[in-house]
């Protein structure tokens, strides 16, 4: 453990509740303990056993700041490895900011986002794709995707991937041996074969895995969806209808930009996170805007267009100009109020969208809402069906070390087919070796790293 | 310990946060963590001492739900003096619900608002005034409001009720003994006049207790205010200065009516529950309906009234009218922007607002603002100024039982004054006692103690 200082944060999130935890990881955890707490029993820290509850008060000198439950876990065998205090006091704004006050006070430093997990990451305890999983845990609005999340913090793709990386090992193994036992130039055909039928299954292996990355990032970060239409089609209604068909988790993102509201539907398992337009819809609609550029990177930020017409009236200027503008998007035409008379012209449609699905619904008679969540489920899992606890790719960066894994075992298995010198088949392997070791953590800047929990919430 | 089934509920606040807390209560915990709880060690839980932290996986069947901590404690060692429960898991919004829906699916039942805390109550181990603090504790806006609900969940309200309840009962026993003794038309002059000075003194000390009520009120639940005034006198600028200087504890009040945006501001540890009118503001000028029902509630909801006024403008016809309807209202009077030619006329303010305080500032220059906050804190505190951990009465509920107890006292004097018969005396100093017995929850209605606890938060 090279890290040296006491941190401190609210592990708890904020707001109303029963309880609230202020948690320390560092050397100085049970001192500053010791410092500010009495037992009720009039009992000493030391004379309980560490991973005990023990009931007190936090104290600045005699004054009491709250009545609280400790506990004291010595390291290695804690969250971060390090010596970590755990004080459970009441759930209220001002408890925990005192008592967290009165730990810095006393010598704690405020732990940045995430660094009780980077610790544990630093200190061995997980390696850094179940770091990446534990916020993911947290903020998994599905339950596939919790499971998904689960899965990675339990270590199945720490697993996978140090499976494919002891496959490479192997294949540098071979090539050395191969160079100690013989001469360059008699290196045989049979040595060649070997590694491009290692390398082949192996780039297989790898590319399956990487397929699912396009699925696994809608999993862990929702498919941006913006229904969009000219007014009284119906957005609001099918946004409604959505919401309480599917018991919707509504949350706001805790994130930084603010501009655009986004809620969370839960579609058979997809978190399908709705850009929410109704705000911007009532001052600012979108068809009056279109061309204007808000608009424009409007539909640019949506992975899923819904684009709504109204069957009851005749297609307009507007909704043509709107079917131009998304022809190169994912996108579901809608046409909603087939309780009406109808009037609108599909072939027109048709001509416009293409291939994309037209799917014909009354919200009113609530008629095609399941055909639309069926699409919706479609367009995501691309026929397969994504179990529980599956193995996935969630992660952008995972993805992207992946990828460049990919590609350096491709210069390989053309460097095998062309018979190049082994050295420099060597180094390709080496290099997949190397991206894939970055999902892991093993080859990884320190940078990098920071910017990994950065993301991370405080007190975690 | 008569509560026979077992409860459950998320402890922590809702969000994303590092840990979440799950919590029981009851007889079936300890069996309901078996069946779901899966140690890393692969040990017991039976192997563990009771509040031992233990590290391992909530489970349904083999499917891991989360990677937790777990304790168990057993009553009546516990928060509710029955066998308790904790399960600390990731913070975010899926482990939990899923971890409690699971304790529900095996046995327990979902805990009603304030139910940990009820069953403290009523297993005897915090009386119901301490019980009330806990909620105080956790709702406290400011150091000075948390310090007296502190102060209160310490015992100082109890402490203090019980020690007026004994001298009630030294009282009845004085007038039993004389009963016992003596035969009615025997009392002698020395019995009323013992027992007339211990009425008086008693009322006295009674009646100190009650005067704190107005400022404890105000501590606990924060002093209304409201900003009027017409367009562009500075509404926005000082709420913004107030926000500002006071470093805001900023906080929406999870409360039920959403109606009314609300914010705390600190004044000099006096929470000021300002009721923003910004929203309102823009669209339906507080101004523009005066004489409008809405807008006279609005006056009639608020504690404090401060009113503004430009001093670079002439009185409009507007400001009179806002004179007029808080004539009978507490309120400060600003004359702001001071910094510019005064064309106010301060004569015709004073005739109309008569004895109310007129503040002069200017926000621009930022002067005056410090005499609004002394004026403010004179308001409350009329000259005694609130001591940390001052014994105060907070709770509306505490002050009708404290002033029903000393109408009842009073009524004993009138009595004991006119030489009534000693066992009528008794009936009114047993009211007394009664209605003091109602603060620590000693003579208190079942329906009663459900209205106290619905207004605590899940989790409690």
């Amino acid at each position: 453990m090279y890290i040296e200082d006491t941190i401190a944060a609210i592990a708890t999130p904020a707001g109303e509740g029963g309880i609230g935890i202020v948690r320390m990881s560092g050397d100085k955890s049970l001192d500053i303990l010791k410092n500010i707490f009495k037992s009720i029993s009039g009992k000493e820290l030391d004379d309980y056993k560490p991973r005990t509850l023990i009931y007190g008060h936090i104290q600045e000198g005699e004054k009491v700041i709250d009545e609280v439950l400790v506990a004291y876990m010595k390291g290695p065998y804690s969250y971060t490895r390090e010596d970590i205090v755990e004080i459970n006091c009441h759930g209220g704004f001002l408890s925990v900011k005192k008592i967290l006050e009165l730990v810095l006070k006393k010598g704690a430093r405020l732990a940045e986002p995430g660094e009780f997990t980077k610790r544990a990451f630093l200190n061995g305890r997980i390696d850094l794709s179940q770091a990446e999983a534990v916020i993911d845990v947290i903020r998994a609005k599905t339950d596939l995707s919790y499971n998904i999340a689960q899965g990675q913090l339990g270590g199945n793709l720490s697993n996978e991937i140090k499976s494919l990386r002891n496959r490479l090992t192997q294949m540098l193994a071979h090539i050395e041996v191969t160079l100690d036992f013989s001469e360059e130039e008699e290196i045989d055909s049979i040595t060649y074969e070997t590694l491009y039928d290692s390398a082949i299954k192996l780039r297989q292996d790898m590319k399956k895995l990487y397929d699912t990355s396009e699925t696994g990032k809608i999993m862990r970060d929702g498919l941006k969806t913006a229904i969009i239409g000219k007014p009284n089609v119906g957005k609001s209604s099918l946004l409604n209808a959505i919401l309480k068909e599917s018991r919707a988790i509504v949350t706001d993102i805790p994130g930084t930009t603010r501009d655009v509201i986004e809620e969370f539907v839960n579609i058979k398992g997809i978190p399908l996170k709705i850009i929410d337009t109704a705000g911007i819809r009532e001052t600012e609609d979108i068809v009056e805007k279109i061309g204007v550029e808000r608009s424009k990177e409007f539909l640019q930020m949506a992975d899923l267009i819904i684009f709504m017409l109204d069957a009851s009236r005749e297609l307009s200027k507007e909704d043509i100009q709107i079917m131009e503008d998304i022809k190169e998007k994912k996108a579901i035409v809608i046409i909603n109020k087939t309780d009406l008379p109808q009037k609108i012209d599909e072939d027109i449609i048709r001509k416009y969208v293409q291939d994309k699905r037209i799917i014909k619904i009354s919200i009113k008679e609530r008629l095609g809402l399941s055909d639309l969540e069926d699409q919706i489920v479609d367009m995501v899992y691309k026929g397969d069906l994504v179990q529980n606890n599956d193995l996935m790719i969630t992660n952008v960066r995972h993805k992207n070390a992946l990828e460049k894994a990919i590609s350096s075992l491709e210069d390989a298995i053309v460097a095998i087919k062309d018979k190049m010198f082994l050295d420099f088949i060597s180094v390709d392997i080496k290099n997949a070796w190397d991206y894939l070791g970055e999902v892991t953590g093993d080859t990884v800047s320190e940078e990098l790293i920071d910017v990994i929990f950065r993301d991370f919430c405080i007190g975690k």
